[in-house]
């Protein structure tokens, strides 16, 4: 199925115009983006916190200390709602209102499940080191045993979700575009800088090509 | 007063170290991020959402279609839970699970209160344009009395708020890094690029400087 079936809660409400429920969209949005916003209820009060995931196959994957109140509250089953943004571009307009902004967002709304099988665990966190960087895996301590315990890991069957995208221009009415003020996007992108040396890490090991020129998914 | 209170929903639990509740902080967090994440309860289930919004003085002003399912749920008194986040980097760590990143996370627990009295909605309007782009007011038309009409604009004073701001490099034990892989921090921030004109606007209007080297408060 190449695409979201759209739920009452998935379908995008607001301009549905930029609503997007291809599977493949909205892979390649969570693929690039590398910070997600978690929203769940505590005490009867809504909360919203940010967190790290990776995505393999038609799962995300979620990872946190078992003593975290995400992990306890998402772990027993709660229901959450998980969303991620990037930012491409800032929309100048003729209008005051008719400013905007360009972006990429999902929306996904999920039940996890706590990863119990250490093979299973340690794969997942396999899969996050690797999502960080390709590679890196092979280059580090794997999880002790300690490690893994410590760590819960949800698996998230993607089920529903939907993207919301916007791109282009002002869309005023053409009789606004009569005055002078400059018009047009300024796209806007994460960027890596220079890498910085950890001072107790080897200091002659070679900056790996892909930091030294990050990149993900675009 | 120039630190927040902690309370109960926003004293940092998980990693205490990196909490943070000095005002000045928390409102440079605020002014250099661009989106937030909103997290409210709908139908009894968890929502987020993306969406805009500025600071001015000790409030936050929300803004968004009187259609809108958030504007109406937030302008009916709601609580609700907002959160941004500013990745500044990788961490590059001698072990798997030592891998973290750095950034800057803002979380505020708010009711917000509908501006109703048009002057002050105008002034609201108004600061999110220039939030956008300070000048940028006075280059475009401001909002008819139809726009303002179908805008809310919602004020939500910061009383409970609290960052998280990890910095520096792996924290991993001396022992760790005995290995040979890189470890260091990869730093990353939103960067604009070139600006794309809207070919229905003044081709001859020049670049404004402050589009051109486009910057939010550091």
């Amino acid at each position: 199925m190449s695409e979201f079936t759209p739920t009452e809660r998935t379908r995008v409400r607001r301009k549905p115009d930029r609503a997007n429920y291809d599977r493949e969209t909205i892979y390649g949005i969570l693929d690039q983006a590398f910070v997600c916003h978690v929203g769940f209820i505590a005490d009867g009060m809504p909360v919203v916190v940010p967190t790290n995931y990776v995505r393999v196959g038609d799962k995300l994957f979620l990872h946190g200390s078992t003593a975290s109140r995400l992990m306890k509250t998402l772990g027993s089953g709660a229901p959450f709602c998980l969303s991620v943004t990037l930012l491409d571009g800032i929309v100048f307009s003729p209008t005051a209102t008719g400013h905007s902004v360009n972006y990429r967002s999902v929306v996904l709304m999920g039940k996890a499940e706590p990863i119990r099988d250490p093979a299973a665990k340690l794969a997942a966190m396999r899969d996050f080191v690797e999502y960080v960087l390709r590679g890196r895996w092979a280059a580090v301590r794997p999880p002790s045993e300690q490690e893994l315990n410590g760590t819960m890991v949800l698996a998230v069957p993607l089920v529903e979700a939907s993207a919301k995208i916007r791109t282009g221009f002002a869309v005023d009415a053409d009789k606004e575009y009569d005055g002078t003020a400059w018009t047009g996007v300024l796209p806007f992108r994460w960027t890596p800088g220079e890498p910085v040396r950890d001072p107790r890490g080897d200091q002659t090991a070679p900056v790996p090509e892909n930091i030294q020129h990050y990149s993900r998914p675009q």
